[in-house]
């Protein structure tokens, strides 16, 4: 009834139910990198989740982004805007937290329609 | 399939599917205002668009706030109670974090029911 | 057509729609506490919710959790890692923001389905 991607002992990648996927929060793969290269991380991350799941990238609901600083916000945007489909982009909301990893600049968590 | 409200190359301020509405985070509009009349401001923002999407507020099923500052809690909190439908008030996480322009004390993402 | 858990004026502990039900973030009991009594007592007030609610933590779609300091990660995951069903493992976003009481070491915000 309940699909898991990845299931691991922690958590998994993404549950999958009643035709929703909700994915965990998506972190980038290169420390040292610039808020641009990290997001475009992320944002692979979530497309290859996405495809796991049956879905992509121009059905997400919503997107919750966490920047560690939020002085990043016209860098991350910069990524995100090269990436989402205009005319399908989803609810989104932006704020800063810092990250488990002090290498992250960037974590997003989307959920979306399989 | 998927119903957008506002559709933007960046964002739309809704994602509607199967009898359920994603908002995007909605921001307050008068940069000096209080935290009483920001929040006032964004709860307004919140019903005109549950009014698209043909919901309203006695039928939010979750509400996540971010206060800019935690010790906005009880101004923030006085705006709400006096708009919440008491007896159909939404599960509610409020968490502090920085917002994308400092000018803004709050920000709240809905989730509800068409 | 929505079933709330525990309404109050101000907010429900849980909304309950179409199979999911969806918990306000849940806290710790103890002000004093360490991160691992804190972060088992939030899980316990999850799984009493979500008892009520006729589910339970092999159901959880995803939580999102709240650390207060980010440095309580491990702690935090170490009474995480002792609760949660292994394979069945949610997907999960941890960051850090401050909390309404700054006794709060942890919140964590919880959708299952029922």
């Amino acid at each position: 009834m309940i699909q898991r991607l990845d299931p691991g002992p922690r958590m998994s990648e993404a549950s999958i139910h009643n035709g929703i996927v909700y994915l965990a929060g998506q972190i980038p793969e290169t420390a040292d990198a610039t808020i641009e290269v990290q997001t475009t991380e992320v944002l692979a991350a979530i497309d290859a989740l996405l495809a796991q799941a049956g879905s992509d990238k121009s059905r997400i609901l919503r997107a919750q982004i966490f920047l560690a600083d939020i002085n990043d916000f016209a860098g991350m945007n910069r990524a995100w805007d090269a990436w989402v489909v205009a005319g399908n982009a989803p609810a989104r909301a932006t704020v800063e937290a810092k990250l488990a990893n002090p290498a992250w600049k960037v974590e997003i968590v989307v959920t979306a329609v399989v």
